[in-house]
């Protein structure tokens, strides 16, 4: 949405003095958070015209000149008057840049300041410059003063008060990364906000605007990489037809810090190269994929790296050749080492023969290797140990790799959380994971510690996110999506950011400032998630949803090709009870964890209720912490999740006043779907599980309107994703 | 984009105090045509302020309350500020309605005038209501005010004066209809601007604002049904499941004049209803379909009837079971005339024999069955014999079957100009179509006049477009892509239309009013298609095109599963010469036009040389007009189609001070590719050709910068559409 700078001046005088040549035009979410609305407080918007009487910018990098054009558009629209360049004579001046290309800012001795936050971070200073009040961004990097640009930006959408400010701030992970599952097709795996936004048919020659404004709302949150390939991947993109599209995509992200990054099929010396093997070991194997990424490298100089998914799923992989997944993973880190690029070597893997537990599987094959693997390889790993579940306990290769740097994979797109018609607010989600305690060095040894390196003292440390991105008109299909867009970035740069004001922050650049509005639906947006455990997959419950595309209810699916594909390998409900029993008189799973977590999951007494069934097969009769049997809890949570949606629709319908009419019946249209989809969970799964129960519903409860067998004979067609 | 009335005056009021809640936002091109944008020339503002002092509206049907609505949408952006209702004490006021429900246009006698308008035809005049000066915009029903309303507002967007008016407009052609070839999974075949419209997996409760965009977009152009799915049809539209999204779509659309019809899977009653036998004969099969059209009825009152694609490219039709297509047409009209559906039966058939000519093939099935098809069947016919070339002969059946209404099928969507990427304005061959003389009832019997029903007076005409439209933000892919859909519109109302006046419309109301923008882009619009038949296929080519995909020069293509889906089989060059001997020396498809037309095209010396190559084989030395060598003046062409491609780059750039900087850039970009693809066109067609001619490039021609063998070898991958 950036104008050509030079045409900015002219074009706000237009329209000052035409006043009207505005289209009547509903929203349509497209500009995310970045809308530049606007600000609507008088007092608010002439104390910010004070402090930014001008612009003082030197230098122009790639990175600097985007800056700019963003500081001008944004406080354009927030302020209503174009921001122009000036000198230093005028008070309430902004001054951006770095003490090296910027003299002013080198006189004001920031080094010691700014050495502590490396080569990302940014510092927002209220400060006297030649004797006048000044605003200054500054960082060690062109990068820094953009994130710092962003940062200021959003001082003023959140109508925060710019007059005093000492604001310094740093990544606590270095890689922060998108994972897009987009095919070559622009079918996008698991997508669910339409399809692909690379348009590889038009590119090299033909960069659409979306790819500079996705650049910009990345930049904005501080994500530093991307991954435009499926981890299901397709050689052809390795291939120079492809790579010069590549390169054209790198080129239109380089000046925002976006790094591009590529997943690689470890067949592709077999399948592009005309070689007899892939082996890892093989000398001409190594060769290949030195030339392919010097290739590569001469496309797209800072290429970020390879991400691989191998031996999981019928991907290919170094066991095909009875290699290790270090071995496959080094020989790509070797390619690609000399310039600087890291290997993501994923550990979701799952091979032919289906384990005792799958939930084991990543652990009991990686934990070995630790060790074992080259100084630029992370080792990616889901939140949780099955499948990006509406709830998990966190993976347990989480503090057991001291010496390998393991990167944090979530799925930010919903593949089991509704997909796009469900609102469901994924950082809560993201931080439970991050602030659960592995116990490895003892009590407070979090997730988030084993991740930003500090616990292990890891040199490389990284988070990726699988995007929810498509090319809906508003990038993540649910508006409300972009919350997850939006706090996976802000929680890869700090996660000890609360929930409450990642919502806040975004709400207030979403939609509006007012406390009235701002209040219920950020609770809303805080509780959206346990809501939807409720509904989906209460009290430990998982993997119980539809086969293959997994969509709606399908705790009945069983017989399929493997065991671990179906729902009944995962609940085992019975006459007796519910649940997978984890522990050590079931698949003891739980062994993989700490003796500190051991301990407190081990008995359902201690465990935490919402892991009951994850870890434990429990009689139906057992009483849990509100005094039910498990029986009527498991009812008691369907329906509450059911009933908290009807909840939710009600705040939404309160909310109108603040909402322009094409966003707001947007969202008041997929809640009514999420509530029909929500009863549907609650439905087919209590009567599906009465089966084994033999127990009636709890008095007080509605009956389901229709049979189990009305509901196992659902059978959803093209459901998107899949 | 339209919002809720009773909000409007709220927000300009908001708007208009505030003045600056603007977003700094360039232009995607969403908007079409109805951008609505300030009158930027002030006296006219002033004008036809004077001449709008209010709204006089009774009556309050769903279709007078959107003509509302998008009046005072439309006028508020035209004119900076909101038109009120008002009652008839004021000079200046517009007047909406019918004679039936507005008494004061029943009271201007307009009956004699209106009753030649039919059901949707409209006036708009200036007059004297009650001794005060008013416009009138009236019509026999609702849908022709809201016909007249889309008009009076292209007369405001294109500066018309509108004090003197007296217009009074009709459709020449009854149905006006887009197909759309959308999957239910939402990829559309031969689509080139993303992925299909219909978001299936959200309806029925989601209804996108597309939808509502897309149906005020048709209304403004008189289009007033469509066909939701591919004519290669699947038979899951026709479950429930399915039929309530339907019904959804058409509920969404009724307001605006279109009509829901869908494409009929003939095996439907096998695949589905579970019978023996689709035999159109069998009273099964008959009963089957007469109860699956009641049922679509039940959800869609209004439903418009089935378009069908039979015994054609493997689909399967009545020839399965030894009946004609007249029998299959029938059925399914039977099946829905009672409600008044009809059947659109496309003659685009070609069986799994490959006959001496392709381009005989539709006529010699269909000629025969004339007279014996149902009153409400429609025989859908394409606009060439072949399929959707840049250039074909008019098809040989216009003419030829007086007792069987024939509907024009255009494909508005590029499968075979370019595709996306092309600009290619197809007004002209649309016209060069519906202006061709099929001699059958002497000099002036034009295609035109067999399709609006005038030569054999049918009772039922229409004119069919393949939709090119998808979910790109632009809706079209290329931005000059929605001239097309324009165009298609406005033809199919008005087939006298110029092709320089519809750019005229379109171009002012998608760009500006300024004549010195104008003037080139419209002769640049106008020139397009001939620039692109040069580079593609001059002469009378056809057919040569990139395999299956059809993306990019093939005219090597031979050895296929089919003759006729090779491009050897259709320009049969050899060392003597080039082109389809289409006479009575050759495979005499000739015979199938009047001799009128025999006579023109039946000898080299007086054929038209854009089909000389289509109907003869001729000579690499024949002396063409220009005085060249056959293999010369093929160069020729080549080069010039090329070079006119710079032209239309210098034209555009030329024009950068009147268009945004987002579309300046898109167009801009498509048209650097486009020159790429229209020299890769002529490199790979003339090295290929030269391989016969054994004749050197004439001097003065650059010599191409591959070998023959280099675009041989070029083979890309997933194309879209394909």
């Amino acid at each position: 949405m950036l104008m050509n700078f030079k045409f900015l001046a002219i074009y706000l005088f237009v329209l000052f003095t035409t006043i009207l040549s505005l289209p009547v035009i509903a929203d349509d979410g497209y500009r995310l958070w970045q809308r530049y609305d606007f600000v609507q407080d008088q007092a608010k918007r002439q104390a910010y015209l004070a402090n930014l009487t001008g612009l003082v910018i030197e230098g122009n990098s790639p990175t600097l000149t985007v800056a700019r054009q963003e500081l001008v558009t944004g406080l354009a629209g927030l302020l209503g008057k174009p921001l122009r360049l000036t000198s230093l004579n005028t008070a309430g001046v902004l001054i951006l840049g770095t003490p090296q290309n910027t003299s002013v800012i080198k006189n004001l001795n920031l080094a010691v300041k700014l050495t502590a936050l490396g080569p990302e971070g940014f510092l927002i200073l209220s400060a006297q410059v030649q004797g006048k009040k000044a605003t200054v961004i500054t960082a060690n990097s062109d990068v820094g003063v953009l994130y710092g640009t962003f940062h200021f930006l959003k001082l003023l959408q959140t109508n925060q008060d710019i007059t005093q400010l000492n604001i310094s701030s740093a990544p606590k992970i270095q890689r922060r990364i998108l994972n897009h599952w987009d095919n070559l097709d622009r079918t996008v795996e698991r997508g669910y906000a339409g399809f692909s936004i690379w348009d590889w048919h038009k590119l090299p020659d033909y960069i659409d605007q979306r790819y500079i404004d996705y650049a910009r709302a990345n930049a904005s949150i501080g994500i530093n990489g991307t991954v435009l390939t499926n981890v299901n991947a397709n050689a052809l993109i390795l291939t120079p037809q492809y790579l010069v599209k590549v390169k054209a995509l790198a080129d239109a992200f380089r000046p925002y810090g976006l790094k591009v990054y590529l997943t690689a099929r470890f067949s592709a010396p077999v399948e592009m190269g005309g070689l007899k093997t892939a082996d890892p070991l093989d000398a001409q194997v190594k060769t290949w994929w030195k030339n392919k990424a010097a290739e590569i490298y001469s496309y797209v100089p800072d290429f970020g790296g390879f991400l691989v998914k191998a031996n999981s799923e019928g991907q290919p992989g170094p066991q095909n050749y009875g290699r290790s997944h270090a071995d496959g993973a080094n020989m790509l880190a070797d390619a690609v080492a000399e310039k600087g690029g890291i290997v993501m070597w994923r550990a979701f893997v799952y091979d032919n023969k289906v384990p005792d537990d799958r939930a084991k599987q990543a652990y009991t094959e990686f934990k070995p290797l630790d060790g074992q693997f080259r100084k630029n390889v992370l080792v990616q790993v889901k939140n949780g140990p099955i499948d990006f579940q509406p709830r998990e306990p966190f993976h347990p290769l989480f503090g057991a790799m001291p010496q390998t740097p393991l990167m944090m994979e979530f799925q930010i797109t919903q593949e089991y959380l509704g997909q796009a018609t469900n609102l469901v607010y994924q950082a809560p989600l993201y931080k439970e994971t991050l602030d659960a305690d592995t116990h490895v060095k003892g009590a407070g040894s979090t997730v988030a510690k084993v991740v930003d390196g500090s616990l292990h003292q890891y040199e490389l440390t990284g988070m990726a996110g699988v995007a929810n991105i498509g090319n809906d008109r508003n990038w993540t299909g649910h508006l409300f999506g972009q919350a997850n867009w939006y706090c996976f970035g802000r929680l890869a740069w700090d996660h000890t950011l609360s929930s409450e004001k990642i919502a806040d922050e975004w709400l207030r650049m979403t939609f509006t400032n007012e406390a009235t509005f701002l209040n219920p639906i950020n609770k809303m947006m805080r509780q959206s998630r346990e809501t939807l455990v409720n509904y989906m997959t209460p009290l430990g419950l998982h993997h119980i949803m539809g086969y293959s595309h997994h969509y709606g209810p399908g705790p009945w699916i069983k017989d399929k090709q493997r065991a671990d594909w179906t729902s009944v390998y995962y609940h085992k409900a019975s006459p007796e009870g519910i649940g997978f029993d984890r522990t050590v008189t079931g698949s003891n799973a739980l062994a993989q964890y700490a003796p500190g977590v051991q301990q407190q999951f081990g008995k359902p007494a201690t465990c935490p209720e919402e892991f009951l069934l994850w870890f434990h097969h429990v009689k139906w009769d057992y009483k849990v912490k509100s005094g039910r049997s498990l029986w009527d809890e498991l009812c008691q949570r369907y329906y509450r999740g059911a009933a908290e949606v009807g909840q939710m629709r009600q705040t939404w319908q309160a909310a109108q006043a603040y909402v322009d009419a094409e966003r707001f019946n947007h969202v008041k249209m997929l809640l009514l779907i999420q509530e029909k989809e929500a009863r549907w969970w609650r439905d087919a799964c209590v009567l599906y599980f009465q089966t084994f129960a033999q127990r009636p519903i709890p008095a007080g409860l509605e009956k389901p309107s229709q049979t189990l067998d009305y509901y196992v004979k659902q059978d959803p067609k093209f459901v998107p994703g899949n």
